[in-house]
Formats: C-alpha cells, sequence, structure tokens
C-alpha cells in the first residue's frame, strides 16, 4: 500500500514548477508513494507532461497564500488554500503526511489550528538536521518560534533529543544550549534561565555550547530559540557560498591553482553535495499531531523531491507515534518543570 | 612621538606568552609604537628575551582576572588587575589606547566604570569587521549586551555607521537590522520594535537582512544585539573551519585531486588569510571615553599584534573624536527616538 503525502504545489519561490518537478522526480524514486498536488488546477495541470500519473493526484485549491503574506490573516481569509487544504487531507486521514515549501508561519499557524500540538508541547518547533564534522546535529528551533520562554527551550531539548534517537539512531543523545560561552552563567536572560531547567532535567545535557561548536560535532541536540536558529540556518547556507566564491576567486588569480582545481572536481562535487541543505529534504514540524515537513522557501525539484522521501521515512517507521509516546512518557520534564 | 597602548599582558587563553610575542611583533612592525606591558612581572619578565627594549615598559599588576569570572565580581575585588591597571593609564592619558584579549565581559564593565559613556550612548557595544564577498561589513553588537532594548539596536546601528564611514571610509554606509526575513513585519519582539526605529532614522537604513545576506556584502553595517551577533561570529568561525576540515577529507579520497590541491595551495593560502580574524586585529569597543580594543580570547601573537596595529590608526586617525562628535551630533537619534 503507498504512503500518500499531501504537497502544498503553489509553496515556495520556484512553485509550482519546482514543486511538480520535484513530485516527478519523487514517484520514480520512490515507488511506494502516492502524491497528493494540492493546488489551483489551471497553474498544474498545463506544467505535467502526461495526462495521468500513477500514484498522483491534483487536489483543486483556489487560493495561494503568498511567502511574505501574515500567517494569521492567510489562515483567517484563506480556506481554500493550498496549504489549508493540504492539511485537512491529513487531518481527515487522506494523507499520511504533509509538504510544503510555503508561507512557513502560514504552515505553523494552519498546523496549530487544523491538527493540534501532541500532549504536553505548547509550541511545536522545527528540527533541522545539520552537516558536521563528525557526522550530524540536530538544531531545534530553527524557526517556529521567534519569541521564547525558558520552558520552551526545554521542550524544544526532548523532541530534539526523541527526534535524534528515532531518525538519527543515537542511543543517548547529547543536548547542548546555544549560548555565548561555555559556563552556565553566561548568556541572554532566557538562556540562563534555561540553562537551569535543563541542568535539572533527565536529559544528557552538556551545558551550553558555543557558535563555533554547532559543526564541531561533539553535541547531538542544539537548542535555540527559532529567532536565533533561523539566523545560525542562514548564515551557514550564506556563508558557505560566499567561502566557496572567496575561494575560487583566489583560484582564478593563478593558473597552476586553476589546473590543480580542475583535478579536484570530483572531490569538490562530493563537498558541495555534503554540505547542500538541498540534500536534506526539509526539516519536520515537531508537536504537532501530524507528520509536517517544512522545506527551504528556496527549494527547487530536488529538494521537494528530497523532502517528500523525509516525509515518507517519517511515516514508515511510525516516527510520529514514537515522538508523541516518548513526550508523553515525560510528564516531569513537560509538565513539572515548567515552572 | 611613540603612541603608547596599554595591554593587558595577562588577558586571553595564550596569555602571557602570546601577548609578549604579539608585543615584540607589534613593536618591529609599527616604529612608532610604545607598549605598556600591564601585568604580573614574574611572569612577563622570564618570557623576554632580552633585558631591555626600546618603547616597550613593563606596569606591574599583582592579579589576574580569570576568562570565567564574574565580570562585575572582578570589577568590585580585583583592583590591582592587569585589566584595570590597563584602564588606569588611559584614564590617565598616560595610554592612548588599550588591547586586551581577556575577559570580555570585565573588559567591558571595567571600560564604562573607568572611562565612562560617550555622551549621548547608553550602551557600548562591539563592532567586528567581517570579509564578506564584496570587501568588508562591520556586525554591531559582536558580543557587548545580549540582552537588549529597541532603542539600543537604534544607537548600535549610529556608531556602526560612523565607524564604517570613519575607518572603512563608506561614504554613505547602507545599514541593515538581522532578522528572519526581509519584510519590516518579521523577527522577534526585539527586532520588530527596532525596525520601526530605524525606519523613522536619519540612517542610510535598508531594512531587515537575514543570515544569507551577512556575508553577500550589499550591506555595510549590520545591526543585532550582542547574543546573536557573538553566536554568528562564532559560527562563522567554526563553520570555515569545519568546511576546510570537509573539503580536505573529500580531497584525500582521490590521489588526482591530492595532487591538484597542491598545485593550490598559494591561492588556498591567501584564502584563508582572507577569512582569517586573526589578520583582523581585534574589535573596536565602541561608546566608551577611549579607544579600547577586544580581541578574541583564543588569540594568538600575530592576532595581538594586529590588534595593536588596530589600536595604533584608531589613535593616529582620531577615530574617537570624529565618532564622538558624529554621535554629539545625533541628539534626535540618540535621545528623542529612544522612547
Amino acid at each position: 500500500m503507498a504512503t500518500w503525502v499531501a504537497l502544498d504545489a503553489m509553496g515556495g519561490d520556484f512553485a509550482p514548477q519546482a514543486t511538480i518537478e520535484g513530485a516527478l522526480l519523487a514517484l520514480k524514486e520512490f515507488s511506494d508513494l502516492g502524491i497528493y498536488l494540492v493546488g489551483q488546477p489551471e497553474a498544474l495541470i498545463p506544467l505535467l507532461k502526461r495526462k495521468k500519473y500513477k500514484r498522483l493526484e491534483i487536489v483543486p485549491a483556489s487560493q495561494v497564500v503568498a511567502m511574505d503574506e501574515s500567517p494569521i490573516g492567510a489562515l483567517r481569509s484563506k480556506h481554500d488554500s493550498s496549504i489549508r487544504k493540504a492539511f485537512d487531507l491529513v487531518k481527515e486521514g487522506q494523507a499520511h503526511a504533509l509538504v510544503s515549501a510555503g508561507n512557513s508561519g502560514a504552515v505553523l499557524a494552519t498546523a496549530l489550528f487544523v491538527l493540534g500540538r501532541v500532549k504536553g508541547v505548547s509550541r511545536p518547533a522545527i528540527a533541522t538536521v545539520l552537516p558536521t564534522m563528525k557526522g550530524n546535529a540536530v538544531m531545534i528551533d530553527s524557526g517556529a518560534n521567534v519569541d521564547c520562554k525558558p520552558h520552551h527551550l526545554l521542550q524544544f531539548a526532548h523532541m530534539g533529543m526523541v527526534f535524534c534517537r528515532e531518525i538519527l539512531g543515537v542511543s543517548l543523545p547529547k543536548v547542548g544550549l546555544l549560548s555565548i560561552g561555555e559556563e552556565g552563567g553566561k548568556g541572554n536572560t532566557l538562556v540562563k534561565r534555561a540553562h537551569q531547567l535543563l541542568s535539572q532535567s533527565r536529559l544528557n545535557y552538556v551545558g551550553n555550547v558555543e557558535g563555533r561548536d554547532i559543526y564541531r560535532g561533539d553535541v547531538d541536540v542544539i537548542v535555540c530559540d527559532g529567532f536565533v536558529g533561523n539566523i545560525c540556518l542562514k548564515l551557514s547556507e550564506g556563508l558557505a557560498e560566499a567561502l566557496m566564491s572567496m575561494m575560487a576567486q583566489e583560484i582564478q588569480k593563478y593558473r597552476l591553482a586553476q589546473l590543480g582545481f580542475s583535478f579536484a572536481k570530483k572531490a569538490l562535487r562530493q563537498f558541495k553535495t555534503r554540505i547542500d541543505w538541498r540534500e536534506r529534504g526539509g526539516a519536520p514540524l515537531l508537536g504537532v499531531k501530524g507528520v509536517v515537513i517544512i522545506s527551504h522557501g528556496r527549494s527547487d525539484a530536488r529538494a521537494i523531491k528530497n523532502a517528500l522521501g523525509t516525509a515518507l521515512g517519517f511515516v514508515k517507521e511510525n516516527v510520529l507515534e514514537n515522538l508523541a509516546e516518548a513526550l508523553e512518557n515525560l510528564p516531569t520534564a513537560l509538565a513539572g518543570e515548567e515552572r
């Protein structure tokens, strides 16, 4: 039986071209995947090469939420948006998961409204997997909550830990709190209080980590508020691009270096793949009652294809149930420690 | 006449070796520089090769502020620390500037206590110059203030603008506010309010910039609170190191790539120099009545040497006076707009 994913076909800077191409790539790669293409039929149909595809269905939605639209406004007024329709499919049990590269604030607001929160979670959060020198690390929250309270960070830590255990297979994930010094006394007011809560928790909490530790790979889960997390992610993308470009500028100055670099092309391509966010296939929104994968607004077809693959993996491996179960088994952490 | 800089010889992870070696390098490079080596004579003298150096004097200070010590505690109890003694030299007019790679919280607290603030500034801030794809940009605040109010960010913007104009020579610096979306409505509560203040200011304010814009070079001044700024800086350092190491790992897999890379060594060395913070020589603390250069805690001799050079440049070019003058000429921005 196929696993069906509702894809917000209108979401993202390059939609609907990128979403449709991504969907078609995913159909080829994953034989057990079915896709609901949710969006305006008049925009989608002309882009499909064939009239009919196996395991692909168009679900009409007449409205589109713009990338810069107010999330709450969109939730209130656009009841027939592609985001809303996609969530309805999940809520009704027709789709097992959802993928959107659209307005992430609107995705978050609609997820909360249509699906609701997992018991014990007051703020769902986005968990992003980052490549490190030793493997992978999870950054949570990477953009859902811009203003946080200390106990929200504690919840993020628990969700990140479960995600890291269930999906990345780390049996006892090391949890670190992103701050500006290793000592517990360092940081802003939010982080200092969160450090106290985390120190008292039953997590494998290793204390504060600094910005330079993120990519070192000594910590499996990096906890921060969504404002800081989002800036860190985007800075990383931009810096990686800038460094490659600056390196190319220096290389250009020397004939010999240019020749040398042409020899290293294959290695450089593999390196680029290793650090490319498009390979990572979107980040799950943890803490809502459903599998929701948020993709980068700049997603191309490959990024969408990978996000659909991530959604498939989440459903197949029952991650959501394991997550909910693990979170419910943490009453002390998620209720008692909040005060 | 030489310009004298008070160097906190005990400050930094590798002090006093790194500070002494850095001082000796600087004496060679800058013929008009005099250095007060402030610290414990019994620790410093054995590291000096000669008994006497021209333009180098040891100023005894019996105490050392540890890197993880409480800044306020140190300020209260250690009246004979190398940091305090160095500031006293500036206050008394004996030294024209100060360089420290020590406990930056203690440097900040002591600067406020001994030197005081420039008129119109409620929070001094650290301005760090970053290499971008197009040249340089200034990030302010990069670590002095972890919890900020909107009008503090407005002041940082003004100080950053003046610094950028006076030191980097940009006649009308473009000022951006670090946030998680380009639209003014995006960001956390602090940033949304600061956006309003900046929009009403007389600055050349271009609006929000995202993490990925920092290294693109389209903006000259990037405004943020010190918590976010410090995380961004350290993340950048760590990511650059991690990327180089991951690239080396991929290169190692292929003989041909190894050969190619050996051809590109010179270009790569120049690239590394371009992005190396050690070349940038410390960051000024703007808004206090004196030239104060804060160096990286991990400073080696080269970083200390460059920081001394930065201090020298600040004094020679009368930056402090220009800064104070420009800030005093902004009463609307620094007083009226604060509410």
